[in-house]
């Protein structure tokens, strides 16, 4: 079976044809016509969210954002640095006096970010195969200095709350929760987690999909380094049929890449996001907080929820921070 | 009834006054212990994300996000700019060729933006009265420069998910669907917009009350014009008693300013701020696009949704850009 | 004598024709290589800088800069905001405490800000004629994502001092030191300018000109309403011929676009921009405040005096703040 | 001579005593009135200005500016990012097209950056002692949150274009032209390095005295590693009062701190700044690029030249970038 075949096989040393027979096999370009901006977003309909609202029982709330701020991993790399919040008036000031009358007082923020500095959905114009972005369209056609004019990451603005589900693939299959840097999460690795995790945990069509692997459980213990670009345990550039064919709506995880680090090619870069964001046209979480939700889970034994996770709507931004929010 | 009384009466000419006896009726100062940092947010428990989850009936999501870009409606007042979105990486420069390998190609992108440029949540930082934030704290004590230590924005991160209901305003009682500018919003005015909408409409504790003026509609038809910061339809500094006997968690409009300008006191400046802010502890949204919804809502006379409008996470911040979802 | 037919007769309705004539007539491309990316500074040598420095004879500076701050004239053209400068500590969060040991308090800032957002100089990479840049490269391999690779504003960053010498235009051909709106500078006006200026003012090779319209001092005066993007006098086409054979090494007006507003052809946009920033490598400078240093040439009759004028070497920048001095 | 006595000896366990002592010593306050901005640029007058000019023999020009890059040494302490340059328009655009008439086509950038990341001089307001700024005034008084409405660097935007002299410490008393990490330098280094550079060198009242340590060529070769905040040469906290005596006007290092690191206290953080700047009102230059002068200076045995170095007039800045420029 190819497709089985394709999930498994890596030689290491031909990225080229991996690549390309993968984006070939995996292809959604013109699954929902020529003009289509949204993806496997496609997948998560009105049914899906009725589906994911009807999971909130308790009424519990988990917001699964890493901070914003200047304490981030970010090192510079392409100009990335960490949030920078600058406050325009403050308190000290109002207690000075700001103009204002009656005791009226003050305080306003600014702030400075790349939109990948923190927890962020990767929208449809962010990464390119040989110059194609999803659904065939060129890359330059798509996104100029003026931002994503076709797939900016307003169009997906109200289409992120449905069904999500976790994966705690460091938790099942991990050690202490957590999986080591290089470690590559193939298919095998989740189904096995879903086996192990109960009915709760089935993956399907239209579903938000959330890995856990621990990286950033073991960021916070032992601080940043290189949690941002460098070794990291992530999806397996085998996974990639497997998130075509469980038609799921979006991927998310609590590392910086979402795929594994190193690559698991010589001399590749990020070669799974170069399949699943032009050709699938997927949807990307990275940088997730998922441990306070994860804890959860394995608490009570549940593994689905409603998860509303819709990123701010930066008009033309290729990604977007976002606050996601899972109800149980 | 001096409540209903002070509901009332206006003395233009006696800001000061009329304030203290406000923020004095309303006070909400250690009604959940010295050390709260949630307000409002405290009326929101479970069992009202509970109540909200299985509003969501037909599986609709909207977003209630105004855009973030140049295009907004900032002037400069107090260094508000609208946000400024650039591009480090774009796909002309991908199909030209970025150094990556084996065809690979990105975009990415960075945004500077005042955190009160656009649809936002003031935090309880945002605004003091005569030196005062929230809980009786000192101003300077609370918000420095290195931003809001105590109620930052992310102490709210997770909490805001619970029942909406869409009061619209101008619909019931404006002409066209619109208040005009100055239109003050009193509690009769509410009062019969939720006796007009029906059932679905009533508000109580824990509640977030979205108040649609018009407004926006107007800017949109007219161009932005003094969106940021001039006349206005907005809420009645009379509405203050109500704010706080309702025990709402939440209110927005789709206003610059959530309350009616001119304001209503000669030479006064944002008093219904001064009073529900810091006194009651009362989160305030500005500047969310309610259109959609409302037109929705008028359509199936259903008023009430599941709301998730959690703030971005932005450590410190005295106000936080957000996209929140309505789910219907 | 063509040149001289190039330097006066517009017609209006060919702006094509008439910039690829004076292009042709006016270009520099290989006169100092195929490597360069200085262009016109080629003019300003070591002697240049001695003259220059031997005109300060009383030690007398001024800064010839507009200020850099939100009060600016900029409304958001090409997402041009004012600067927007914020403070991360201030002399209140000094007197509170910052943590720092012994007394020692501290302020310090950030800026963000359009790099033409007040007082500047173009870049070789600024302006492209049919998508190409100075010396006839193609455009894209000059400036990407990542800036001008090639005639980045740092590579002029030592260059230019030297030689400078006013013309005031305002005050010798307009009313009350003004010229209006709309008014074109020709090389007649420039001529009689020098003339009745006197000796000081010649212009020739090497030198730094500074054309003074006025049209600050209105600004000033009537408030900065359309001062950045709308109507001003300024040079005409018509000078191409005259910017290039005094083999000038720069030219700089207190003005938003250096040009005459309205254009002089229908439907153009900055033509004599598209012809001496590609075509003839010539540094331009926008938005000087020329009227102190103005006022003091109409007192003393000196017009020419040692300009240090380097641009802020921000990499790969294709325009940057200045802040000029003028020493006499 | 208690002077000399305050130059010599450091009493490591006690920098409250040593800090208050030389403040005392060294106070300029008052010396130019109650209302005085410019501190010791009073020093620098237009004498000064003419006999800078008057050292321009050759007419070379240096500019002594790190660049203003992603590359730099910052790491984020207190939020001092490196700059972030931008591109909202580049070349691969023009050649797509912009919508421009005829053929033209442009780039255009912005930057974010801390006003420190680079290049600068200290402002006034960038130093308080025990709360108090330069003049006495209350530091509070001075920087709000809309930046230092007093002493801002736009006060200073004209002044310092005077007589320079380079201090190459590092080529005549370190090895191989650096002096090793934590190296205090002297009154006896200093006056050393003036007596071995000859008449050239001498320094008075109203200089602006460059101070190069190597520390930079070091950084060059090595990488930047703690450049920004680590183990540096630098002034020596016993240089205090010959930088009072000598009434200079401003000092510029080839360092991230002015001063020498780890400072010469137990448990002081920059006791030097907090003595020169407030109480001297003297202007201090960091992280400035004096290798190609110093080698200049070195072959042709002239250590004074004029120099201009005006910093970008941000209003109400605590600091501000500059591009300063030596001519010989």
């Amino acid at each position: 079976m190819p497709e089985q075949t394709g999930d498994r096989g890596i030689d290491r040393t031909d990225p080229e044809d991996a690549i390309a027979a993968a984006a070939k096999r995996c292809s959604n370009w013109g699954r929902w016509g020529a003009d289509d901006v949204l993806g496997t977003l496609n997948f998560l309909d009105e049914a899906k969210r009725r589906e994911g609202a009807a999971l909130v029982r308790r009424g519990a709330s988990f917001s699964l954002a890493q901070s914003f701020d200047a304490d981030g991993p970010q090192k510079g790399w392409r100009r990335r640095t960490n949030p920078v919040h600058t406050m325009t008036d403050t308190g000290l000031d109002a207690e000075r006096g700001q103009g204002f009358p009656h005791g009226f007082g003050g305080a306003d923020d600014v702030v400075f970010m790349p939109l990948q500095a923190s927890t962020q959905w990767d929208g449809l114009g962010h990464i390119f195969d040989h110059g194609t972005a999803y659904n065939g369209r060129r890359a330059g056609d798509v996104v100029t200095s003026e931002g994503d004019r076709v797939t900016g990451i307003e169009t997906a603005s109200a289409h992120i709350a449905g069904r999500g589900v976790l994966l705690d693939v460091g938790r099942v299959v991990g050690t202490d929760g957590e999986l080591p840097d290089g470690f590559a999460i193939t298919v095998e690795h989740l189904e096995a987690t879903i086996a192990a995790q109960g009915a709760s945990a089935h993956v399907g069509r239209g579903d938000l999909v959330l890995v856990r692997t621990g990286r950033l459980a073991r960021a916070r213990r032992e601080g940043w380094r290189d949690y941002a670009g460098g070794d990291s345990p992530g999806l397996s550039f085998t996974t990639a049929g497997w998130l075509h064919r469980t038609e799921i709506a979006g991927v998310a995880t609590d590392t910086w890449g979402f795929e594994v680090r190193p690559n698991e090619f010589d001399g590749a870069f990020q070669p799974l996001h170069q399949v699943v964001i032009p050709h699938l046209g997927l949807f990307i979480g990275e940088m997730w907080d998922l441990d306070a939700l994860a804890a959860d889970c394995a608490a009570d034994g549940v593994y689905e929820f409603l998860l509303v996770a819709a990123p701010l709507p930066v008009t033309g931004a290729v990604g977007a921070p976002v606050n996601p929010i899972a109800l149980k």
